[in-house]
């Protein structure tokens, strides 16, 4: 008689194995340039005051606020500052000198008038010579000027530790000189699939079967943010499957494995981890009851059945929420929906059948329950989670389910 | 006066811009181990069964049902087939079959017992010669049996054209033995930022200002799904605007330029694309007013404001949507969301204040409404969308939201 475990009590089990591998990640220096995506280690402050310096808000004309106060007031043009101009300039009381967004105030100024809010009314745009410019309206002290450090003050924090760096914090690290950020490494995750049956190369023997789980785990760990470390497939050999995991090991932080570890006579995983300490135990769910995982060499090692909807759906309620959250993605959390078809489920094992969102929101099984469905998994976009003790479930009933 | 149109024009003209370029992209070939998030082009069919053959759900006994009426029963084990066998088995009237999980069916066999259903009582797991199983309950034909193609029958569709691919998707054209998929080509995206101020190196003279523009959009258009097929930057020298614009159009697209069509004296852009034809207007948004579009050598160059604040809010509101569906990736919608703090905006623009989601989903402003405020906008995840004709919303007004 196989006993069962609850699915709660293995996931506990995975989580606590994955936790200090995942709360202490190491962390490496990388370019901003290459820094999307990435979540920083640390706090990064700023050396420097944002804005670098007091800058116009507008194009238009730098002035002392007290020379408008009797507008329309017509001023001398005394000079131009281009955006980019790299000598001071000082403002001649009882003057305006033209500036462009973002250009240096003149030392004297105090306000900036828009462009559109004056006419030059002697001189031309191109030839400021002579110049007078009309102000039509009276400024206060301030209007139009941006204050150096009024961002972001120097010392300040730009992107806090943990931040899943985006296009706009990548903005604020350039804007204040930042050139290269401490982040957290990826979590390094070496994939091991087992099993006589897969065929290495791009055509099956009779009894043969292409291997799906080995590119279905790259991708799931990739989708979580993760890199993937290693990949490699073993017969159902222990001595060939040994070799092909200290090589895994080696190189990861976290090794995953898929087949083996069922009831069969040929269980390569379980014959060559139980020695070692394996934790091999059947989980009340379908798909997916055979679970194990080990530790060699300090690497955590999650194992998962070989049917390959039973492998995606095991990394999916197993292990994917703790990489996501490694790597600074927003959680994927169960959500609730109503069922668009009734559905059956077998006693005593959490059943994760395979669904579709109808247009209304709702929720459809699509495709059998068997393991062996890859074809029908391909084909859903969401798991319907339907809970141990429940056999039968009417349209309209609600359930929680796992977007994939 | 300055005539300002309403977003939803700009918005209109610059969809119907892109439309050309993303409703007919090119297709590539790639290994299916390089697909993760690619867009199919076509349908992808099955050139075979899945499965490829009559196997086994379990690890057990292939049997006759008929044989298993009386049970239970004892029969001779006559053969043993592990998973990857590659030799046809026939199976001898009124005996059983050892059977892993995934091998091929005997020849004559139409059930399966499970392992856990039967007692060997004669002979061990390792030396099944002279072996004798008790199978403890009867079965009908087809109990635990995957007919050959009865997940996906030859011809028929795998993945549908516009799928972007995830794991389940590999994982099934891998089980179909399909090796490499036609996907759409990547948007390639041309990235081209102007202004005399923008420093190009690591420190920024007197006046200058490091380039925050170029990271941004790179980093927009990168999480948008498309290709960043140029990066380049350009003083406010029509002649080196146009040399550097000419390299961005004969590898892109669609070009994205900052910087350079407002209303100040130097604005590169404006004078360069004026001549050939470019739209220059002023959106009653802020930030983000000054637009344009233009059409260089067949291929659409949409043009944002210098601004870094507005660069990036020009992007998410006119060309993020697009380029997320040309990729195949979900859209972000603009959701509704309640307000946690008052806010003031400016009557007769639509206004896209930095604001944050607070514990209980609501949103509170955060930063100024300045453009230039880059590291606000770091710390926001939202912009608030204040309409046009909206001056004053007080807490719990309800609000619609662009998530960053």
């Amino acid at each position: 008689m196989t006993v069962r475990i609850p699915l709660e009590q293995h996931a506990l089990h995975v989580a606590d194995l994955l936790a200090p591998v995942l709360s202490s990640p190491a962390v490496e220096t990388v370019p901003i340039e290459d820094a999307l995506g990435r979540v920083t280690a640390d706090d990064v402050r700023s050396d420097v005051d944002l804005p670098l310096f007091r800058n116009s808000q507008m194009d238009g004309f730098a002035v002392r606020a007290a020379d408008t106060a009797a507008a329309p007031i017509a001023l001398e043009v005394s000079g131009d500052v281009p955006a980019g101009h790299a000598v001071p300039v000082v403002l001649t009381p009882g003057t305006a000198i033209r500036i462009m967004t973002g250009a240096p105030l003149p030392t004297g100024a105090d306000a900036v008038v828009p462009v559109e809010d004056t006419e030059l009314v002697l001189g031309r745009d191109d030839d400021l010579a002579g110049a007078v410019v009309e102000i039509r309206t009276s400024r206060a002290a301030g209007e139009y000027v941006r204050e150096r450090g009024s961002d972001l003050a120097r010392g300040e924090v730009i992107v806090p530790a943990g931040t899943a760096l985006a296009a706009r914090h990548l903005a604020a690290l350039a804007s204040a000189g930042v050139r290269e950020v401490r982040v957290r490494a990826r979590v390094r995750v070496g994939i091991l699939t087992t099993g006589s049956e897969l065929s290495g190369g791009e055509t099956v023997e009779f009894g043969q079967v292409f291997d799906a789980n080995g590119i279905a785990l790259a991708a799931l760990v990739t989708e979580a943010g993760a890199a993937v470390s290693f990949r490699g497939t073993s017969a159902d050999d222990p001595a060939a499957f040994r070799a092909v995991l200290d090589d895994a090991v080696a190189v990861s932080d976290l090794v995953l494995t898929s087949g083996g570890i069922s009831q069969g006579a040929f269980e390569v995983v379980r014959e060559v981890l139980e020695p070692l300490g394996a934790r091999v135990t059947t989980v009340a769910m379908q798909p997916g009851g055979p679970q194990a995982t080990a530790v060699l060499g300090g690497v955590p090692i999650v194992c998962f059945p070989g049917n390959p909807v039973s492998t995606q759906v095991s990394f999916t309620v197993f292990v994917r929420a703790a990489l996501r959250n490694a790597a600074g993605l927003q959680p994927l959390d169960p959500a609730s929906a109503l069922l668009a078809t009734p559905v059956h489920s077998v006693a005593g094992r959490r059943q994760f059948l395979r669904g579709r969102v109808t247009t209304d929101g709702a929720v459809e099984q699509i495709s059998g329950a068997g393991s062996h469905l890859v074809a029908g998994m391909a084909r859903a976009d969401v798991l319907i989670d339907i809970p141990a003790d429940t056999t039968d479930l009417e349209v309209g009933a609600d359930v929680t389910v796992w977007t994939l």
